[in-house]
């Protein structure tokens, strides 16, 4: 599917299952090439000596039209054969790999290790499942998020994987983020956004290590394309994962106005659930335009849905500062 | 299964799937540790990053019982789930890996990258899956059989796998084999043997790799024990492979005969089989001591009764040396 010079070029940032999610209904609206969609790496880690990247393959699988629909991540009708054969070797195996999702990290691995990057990596794999979006990691260079609990500082699988995100999460660090250097297709595509979207990803550990590579953020806020957020928070609940449960641990509001209230410095319109239609107020009066609609994406044509509504508030809010 | 003081310390040197069985078959008459297999590793490559190394693998998994009885090589009932899904990638996947087979080399992979020895990584899995025997690489440092034939010079597993072992072969040569050093356990266990089997293994590139390791036919040859060596051909063929081929190639007679003149400088009994009772006086004029017995292995009871043989031909040979 190749889109029309009409269509926006859009800039989708997401993290995991609720971020491939609306990258997926943005597909589904046709941008075709024109959709750009930057993902967090600093969930990646290494087992068993493969390189896994949990997020970029979410957004892979998903756009692949690949994914589970039961998990939202993983192959759908996947097996763990060899994953059960390790545990015969009496190899602890806590982290479930499928079999065919073992062939992206078996790829990926090989890849890097003779020198390609990331990005080049996961532009192949991406064409080779048929994608035309452009799937970019934040960086090629090595991030990893640890979390501070009552349990120490933990690495991010320890914390999501092993111990089901059950802790309490008082600080986080993005280590290596220093280093990290923007590659150059995500400038270029944030440049010449006419739309940033943020995914209905965690805001701590999704945007935020995305938001933190150096000069990401500058050329963000430099673009002259909105920048709209859809929450990942609905009825004071998230979706999936322990968005809320760090909202509070951090000290925020349990609501799709406290997210708004830490996006405030960055977004221009955020898009919350019809449920939390009474915090249009609290939201507006941080200064940004708010928008309401079904956030909630059972189905593929919910998540088209929402994708369209987000590229319309997104296209109102250019032509409001052009006007 | 532990085996008593009376049980002999037997050293077994194999390739494949033919080594394979008979080592099988000397773990079946219950020599628990006092059995010693010393592993081909000439036809080791690395695919997709991994290392595999098919003949120890074909050993661990005869000994380990999880065998694939169909092919002989591979594990029963493997799936080939990645392998699949490295084709849906574009992925060029002309040697099979099957689901369970990976485990053992995503697991081998990881510990030489980490820097353990190929030997204690094959010791670890053996004990994994509950074997007794000391599986032994022949070396490990990295060895790589090559064979001249009209299309050039080919890599092992582009010979036996991509081409079929179609091709003439005219000369061979184990690349890296000079560096090659003999691993501590292998020799000790030569010079503590009371019987070397050679099993009925490829002369040429399952055999002579193991015998070119710096020191490690010397040590055998001072060893006490006598060299008892099973023909791979029965009846002028090869049970499996390539060896009646190569024989006839490098200038040898296709018989069990041409197999005992090419080893009649380091062996002592050539075990033939019936079929082949004709050519035990050609044998003999080698200056061997020749037994005759039913070798193909179709069967574990197949496996231990040649075995069984092998051992007893072992036994009166030393009593003979010693009266």
């Amino acid at each position: 599917m190749s889109a029309g010079d009409d269509s926006p070029r859009v800039v989708a940032l997401a993290g995991g299952v609720g971020g491939a999610k609306l990258a997926h209904g943005l597909a589904l609206t046709g941008l075709g090439e024109r959709l750009s969609v930057v993902v967090n790496t600093g969930d990646d880690f290494t087992l068993y000596g493969l390189h896994i990247s949990p997020d970029l393959d979410t957004v892979l699988y998903t756009l692949g039209g690949l994914a589970n629909p039961e998990t939202g991540w993983g192959v759908a009708g996947d097996t763990l054969i060899t994953h059960e054969m390790l545990g015969e070797y009496g190899i602890e195996t806590w982290f479930m790999l499928g079999d065919k999702d073992l062939a992206t990290h078996i790829l990926r691995t090989e890849r890097l290790r003779n020198g390609d990057s990331l990005s080049e990596i996961m532009g192949d794999l991406a064409q080779g499942l048929g994608i035309n979006a452009r799937l970019l990691p934040m960086t090629d260079d090595p991030v990893a998020t640890k979390l501070a609990t009552d349990a120490g500082l933990l690495d991010f699988q320890e914390y999501f994987v092993r111990r089901r995100h059950g802790d309490d999460v008082h600080r986080i660090e993005f280590d290596g983020i220093d280093a990290a250097r923007l590659p150059e297709p995500v400038g270029a595509a944030l440049d010449s956004a006419d739309v940033i979207v943020i995914c209905p990803s965690n805001p701590f550990v999704s945007v935020d290590p995305i938001l933190a590579v150096p000069g990401l953020r500058e050329r963000m806020l430099a673009s002259p394309a909105p920048v709209v957020a859809v929450s990942p928070i609905i009825g004071g609940a998230a979706v999936k994962g322990p968005a809320a449960q760090m909202l509070a641990s951090l000290g925020h509001d349990v609501s799709a106005a406290g997210v708004a209230a830490y996006y405030r410095e960055f977004v221009d319109v955020m898009v919350i659930d019809t449920v939390d239609k009474n915090l249009a107020g609290d939201v507006e009066a941080l200064g940004m335009t708010v928008a309401v609609t079904d956030t909630l994406m059972q189905s593929d044509a919910d998540r088209r849905a929402l994708a369209a509504f987000t590229l319309e508030v997104g296209r109102s809010q250019r032509l409001a500062r052009a006007g």
